[in-house]
C-alpha cells in the first residue's frame, strides 16, 4: 500500500466541508493534515464537531486561519469548500505552489467569465484560470480529471440532472430545448447560514419553490448540455425546498426525438434508452439505473455517493420522464470531490466511498 | 340567526373525515348529528379522537355503522368521506330519501363512466348519477353547487392545479396541451392506511415520486381543462411525496399563446395575466394571488381553506410558470366540502372557514 | 352582543406574538387595532405573515413602532409579547394611561425581585410593579385576574407542570421536594432567533437537553409550588428539545405522602387522586384529565388551548407519575393570555378559543 | 490479514437486521454469506433494500427461509435479529451445530426465567440456555464475550442507561434505588411494524410517553444494576417517542451517596466522578465522556457506535444528573452486536465500526 496523500480543507465549517472532513478522516489513502475556518480558528476539530471525536485522527486537528502558503507546504491536494467568489482567491497561490486543487464552489465550473457575470452578478475574480479548470463530473470527464490540477466539482442540482440527461443528449435521443428539470432539495443545500427563513420552525412543515426562474445552477447545467448537444441550449429549471436534512430528488420532462404511437414503438424506444445507459454507465460504481418497477427515493442514497435514476415513457403525452435521487452533500458535494481525488491520485475510484 | 342545518358524515375515521368533523363541530350554522365508521362503531368520538374532547358538541357523538336510511332521517346534508368505489353505494339511497350529498371521494367527479373505468380500473357503480353530479369547485361551479343535490368535491391535486390554470385557459392565454404539473404532497394525502411504506421511518427523510405517469387525478384535471378549453386535452402530471403532514405545492409549466421577446412584451403579458386573475378572483374569499416578490409556501395555508398562488414569465424559455399552495386536507378536501355546504345552504361562503 | 374591546400587541413578530394576532383577529369580542414590531415597522401585517391575508380584519393592520402613549389612546387591553427585560419598560406608561396589560414575558411572574435577579442575572427593572401583578394561570388565579390590571401570563413549561401538580400539593397528596419534572419542547419554544443551533439541519434528527440544571422557568415553578405548599420548595426540572414545531410533553416524578403496598391501597390512592382532580377541574373548559387507558400526546392538543394529562401509580417504586401535554404557543403562551383577556373583560372564558 | 469469518443474519428485514447487513457488508473481516426473512424469501437483497445495490458483495445475496441446519453449514457466527420469543428457537440448533450466536432480541438477556415470565408475559422457551448466555455489553463483559458461544446483545434503552450508571454504582457513588431514567427514542425503536400509530402522520409533530410504568427493558436494566450494586434494586424508567428516525437521549436522576453543601464539596465530588469514568472508560473506543460545557445531542452519534454522555451536579437539589445519547440502531443494536463479534473473533474491537 502506498504512502497516504496529504490533504487539507479550506473552509471546513459548512455542510460540504464537514462531510469532506468525515470522508477524508475515514479514507485509507488520505491523510488530512489541516482544516481551516475563520469562524472556528484555534478550536479543536472535535470541539466544533463532537461527532468526529471517536475517529483517531481527529484529535490532532485544530482549525486554523486559511493561509495558502502554509497549507501548500503541508498538503499535496487541497479542497476548497467555501462560498463562490471566495474560493477563487485561494486557487492561484495554491496552484503556483504546486498543489492540486479540488474546488467545491461554483468559481471554476463555467468556461465563460461572461456567463459567470450574468448568473453570479459580479466579474469573475480569476478568469485566466477558467481554461485550466476541469468540470469534475467523473462519469463524464474522468480522463481530464486524472491529469487536472484544478478540479471544479459540480453543483448538487447539476449532478442530479446531468448524469441522467447527458447520455441521451449525446445519442440524440431527446430534444435538448425541451428539458424541464424540477428539483426538490433538503435544507443542507441552503448552507449553514443563520438566516431567519432557515430556522427549524420556518422550514418544518413547509414546501416552497425558490430561485424562479433563473437559479445560478442553470448556468452550468446549460453549459454541459450545450457541450453534449453541440449547440447552445436553454432549459427550464426550478428548485424547491422540503424539510429533510439531505437529498435531492429531480424529475425531468423531455421530448424524445422520435415519437412512439404504438406499444411496439414505445417498447423499441425503451430498449434504445436502456442500451444507451448500459453503454454509458454499466461499469460505473456510483450509478444505479433502476431497471424495473420501482422509482427513486432519496432515502436509498442518503449517506452514499450513488445516484439512482429511472425513466418512464408516457404514451399519452409522448414525453420521456427521468427521475433521479442523490445525497446533495455526498454525490452532490463532498463525495464527488473525493471521487475526483481518487482519480487524480490514481486510486481505485471508490476508495473510501463504499 | 337561522336554525342550524343537520349534517352527518359517513366515513369519519380518515384524515379528510376527521377534518370535516372538526370543521362541522365549529361551524356556527351546522349541527353534526352523526358520524359513522365501520372500524370505530360504538366508540365515542372523543375516545377515538381525544383532540375533539374539549368541543362541547363532541360529547354526544358516538361512531355508528353507516346506515343510510337511519342517517337520512336525522340529517339534511350528508358528507361522504370514503374511498372511491365505496362512496357511490350510499349516494343513491340518500338522494332518494331527500338528502343532499357532498361526496369527497372520486366517485362522481367524472362525467364519463368510460373515463372512470380507464383510470380507476373498474366499472362505475352508479353511472346514472353522473349527469346529476356537480363538480364541487366553488370558484368555478358556484351556481350549479347552489342548486345541486349531489356535489362531487374535487381531489386535492386537481384543486391546486385547476384554480390557477382555468382562468388562463378560458381567456386563451396558454396552450392547454403544454401543461406540465409537478406536485409535492404531504403524507396525509396517502390516507390513514397501515401500509409499510407509510411508516414514519420510511417517510421521514425521504423524497419520492409515485403514480408516474398516469395518476388517477389526471382524469378530473384533464376533464376540467378540456371543458374550459373546449377541446379534449391531455396534460402531464407527476405527484411526489415529502415528509410533511399537510400541504400540496404545485409548480406548473405552460406555454403562453403569445411570445414575449422584449421586456415590453413581457410586461404587457404580465399585465394581461394580472387582469385575468383580477377579473376571475378578486372577490373570492379563499384565493390569494400573490402580487409581488414572494412565492407560495405551504406553511402560509396550513389549516386554512385558502389557495395561494403566483406566476412568473421566463424570458429565457418563453414559458409561464405557475406555483400554488394549499392544505390538501382543507381546501383539498374537508374545507372545500364545507365551502360547498355553505353555498348550497345559502350561508355566507366563508362561514366556519375563517 | 357588546361592543368589541380594543386591543393591541406590542411585539407581534415572534411566535407567541404571531399566535396572539391570529387569536385576536378571530376573536368575536376583540378588536385588534394595532400591532408593533421594531423589525417590521411600516410593513403590512399580511406582507410579513401571508397566512393572515384572508382574514378580513388583517388588511387594515400595519406594523408600527412601539409607542405606549399612542397605543394607550387606541386600545384598552395591551398584550406584551417581548423578551424578558424589555416588556417591563412598557408596562408602567400603559398602566398609567389606564390600560390593562397582559404580559407574556417573564418580567412580572415573580413576586420577588431577588429571585428575578438570581435567575435572570440582572436587577428587575420595575420592582414596584411586582406586587400589583397577577400570575395569569386562570385555573388557579381566576378571581385575581378578573380584577387585575397587570397580568403576568405564565411560561410554557410552568403551565405544563403546575396544572397537574398544584391540586395534589394543595391536598397534601405529594411531597413537594420530591418533584422531578422532565420536559420535552418543540422548537418554537426557543423563539424566532437567528441562532445557528436553531437552523433546520441542526434541529431535525436531534434530541438534546439544555439549561441543566437551572433553567429560568424553575423560578416561577418553585414560587407557585411553594405558595401551594405553604413552604419554600426546591424541585428538579430539565427541559429538552425535540424536532417538532409546537408542543410540550412533561413527565413528572413524585413521591406520594402515603405509601401503597397492596392493590387495595393503590386503588384507594387512585380514587383519591381522581377526586382531587374532579373537584379542582371538572368544570374547567381547557383541562382534560385522561381517565383511562391512554397517555397524553402533544398531537391531541396542538392548535388548542387544552392541557391534557394523566397519572400512574407505580407499585414497584411507590412513585406517582404525572404526564401532561400542551401546545406551548397556545395554552403555554397566546391562548392562555387570551383566556385571561376573556376573564378580565367578563366574557365567557372560552370565547375565541374553541 | 486472516481469512474473513463467515456470518449469517436470521431476520434481516427489520431495522436492526438491516443495519447489521450494512455493517457486515462493509466489515473487512466478515463475509456475510446468508440473510433470511420469511417475508422476503426468494428476493434479492438489493431488490428489498436498494441502498445496498452499490456494495459489491450485495449482488450475490438473496433472502432465504431461516433454516438453521443449512445456515450452520455455511456460517461460523450467526446473528439473530428477530422479535423476542422467536429468536430462542434458533439458538439451540445453531449452538448444537457448533456456531457462535449473537442474539439481538431480549430472549437471553435475563438470567432468570421467572423475571422473563414477569416482564414478557410467557414462559421462557429455552430456560436451560440462560446460564450459558453472556450479556453482550462489551465495556462491562468483554472477557466473557471473548469466550462466549451465545451473546445476548443488550436493548437500546439499557445501553443508554447502564454505561453511564454502572461505574458509579460499582464505586458506591450513587444510591441505586434513587435512579429515575427518562428516555426519548426515535421511531426506528418501535420496529418496522405496520401499526396505525406508527404512520408518518401519526408520529410527526407528536411527543408521547409509552409503556408507563413497567416497560420490558426495566428487567435487564434492574438486573445489571443489581449485579453491580450487589443487591436487588428497583428503579424508575419511562420511555417516550419523538419524531426522529434514530437516536435515544436519556436523562437520569440520581441521589449521590455523599452530600455536597459547599462549592468545595461539589468540586470534590465532581473530581471523584471524573476519576471513576477516567478509570472505567479512558481506553474505550466507543465511549465519549463530554468533559466540559456542552451536553449530549443525538445528532453527534447518529450512524456511529459511540455513546456520549456527561453529568451535572445540582447544588440546589443535591442530585447528580446524567445525560447520554446513542444511535439506538447502532450502539443500541447492530453496532454493539458487531462489537461483540469483533471481540469473540479476536479482531480489533473497532474493526468495521469507525
Amino acid at each position: 500500500m502506498n504512502q497516504p496523500v496529504s490533504t487539507a480543507i479550506i473552509g471546513a465549517s459548512g455542510y460540504s466541508g464537514e462531510e469532506l472532513v468525515q470522508l477524508l478522516l475515514k479514507h485509507p489513502q488520505a491523510d488530512l493534515v489541516a482544516v481551516t475556518s475563520r469562524q472556528h480558528a484555534g478550536r479543536k476539530l472535535s470541539d466544533v464537531f463532537p461527532k468526529f471525536g471517536h475517529l483517531p485522527q481527529s484529535s490532532k486537528l485544530c482549525f486554523s486561519e486559511p493561509n495558502p502558503q502554509e497549507l501548500a507546504k503541508k498538503a499535496k491536494v487541497i479542497f476548497l469548500a467555501m462560498p463562490h467568489g471566495t474560493a477563487s482567491q485561494y486557487a492561484r497561490p495554491l496552484l503556483d505552489a504546486g498543489c492540486r486543487v479540488i474546488d467545491l464552489s461554483a468559481d471554476f465550473r463555467l468556461r465563460s467569465a461572461n456567463v459567470y457575470r450574468e448568473f453570479y452578478g459580479e466579474n469573475h475574480p480569476e478568469p485566466e484560470l477558467l481554461d485550466q479548470a476541469v468540470y469534475g463530473l467523473p462519469e463524464i470527464y474522468r480522463d481530464s480529471i486524472r491529469n487536472g490540477s484544478l478540479i471544479a466539482s459540480p453543483g448538487c442540482y447539476p449532478t442530479s440532472i446531468l448524469l441522467p440527461i447527458l447520455p441521451l443528449i449525446r445519442e440524440g435521443l431527446i430534444q435538448a430545448s425541451s428539458i424541464i428539470a424540477d428539483s426538490l432539495s433538503g435544507f443542507s443545500g441552503a448552507g449553514r447560514k443563520t438566516d431567519q427563513s432557515l430556522l427549524f420552525v420556518e422550514c418544518n412543515e413547509s414546501l416552497r419553490p425558490y430561485g424562479v426562474p433563473k437559479h445560478r445552477h442553470l448556468s452550468e447545467i446549460e453549459q454541459e448540455i450545450s457541450i453534449a448537444e453541440g449547440n447552445t441550449t436553454t432549459i427550464q429549471f426550478t428548485p424547491h425546498l422540503a424539510p429533510v436534512n439531505r437529498g435531492i430528488l429531480t424529475t425531468i420532462y423531455t421530448a424524445p426525438t422520435t415519437t412512439f404511437h404504438s406499444d411496439q414503438e414505445m417498447e423499441s424506444l425503451n430498449l434504445k434508452i436502456a442500451e444507451v445507459y448500459q453503454k454509458a454507465y454499466s461499469s460505473e460504481p456510483f450509478i444505479r439505473v433502476i431497471q424495473k418497477g420501482s422509482l427513486p427515493d432519496t432515502k436509498n442514497v442518503i449517506g452514499s455517493n450513488v445516484i439512482e435514476f429511472c425513466w418512464r415513457l408516457d404514451p399519452r403525452t409522448g414525453r420521456l420522464i427521468l427521475m433521479s435521487a442523490i445525497d446533495n452533500i455526498v454525490k452532490g458535494a463532498g463525495g464527488q470531490a473525493v471521487q475526483s481525488f481518487n482519480i487524480l491520485c490514481g486510486f481505485s475510484e471508490s476508495t473510501g466511498l463504499l
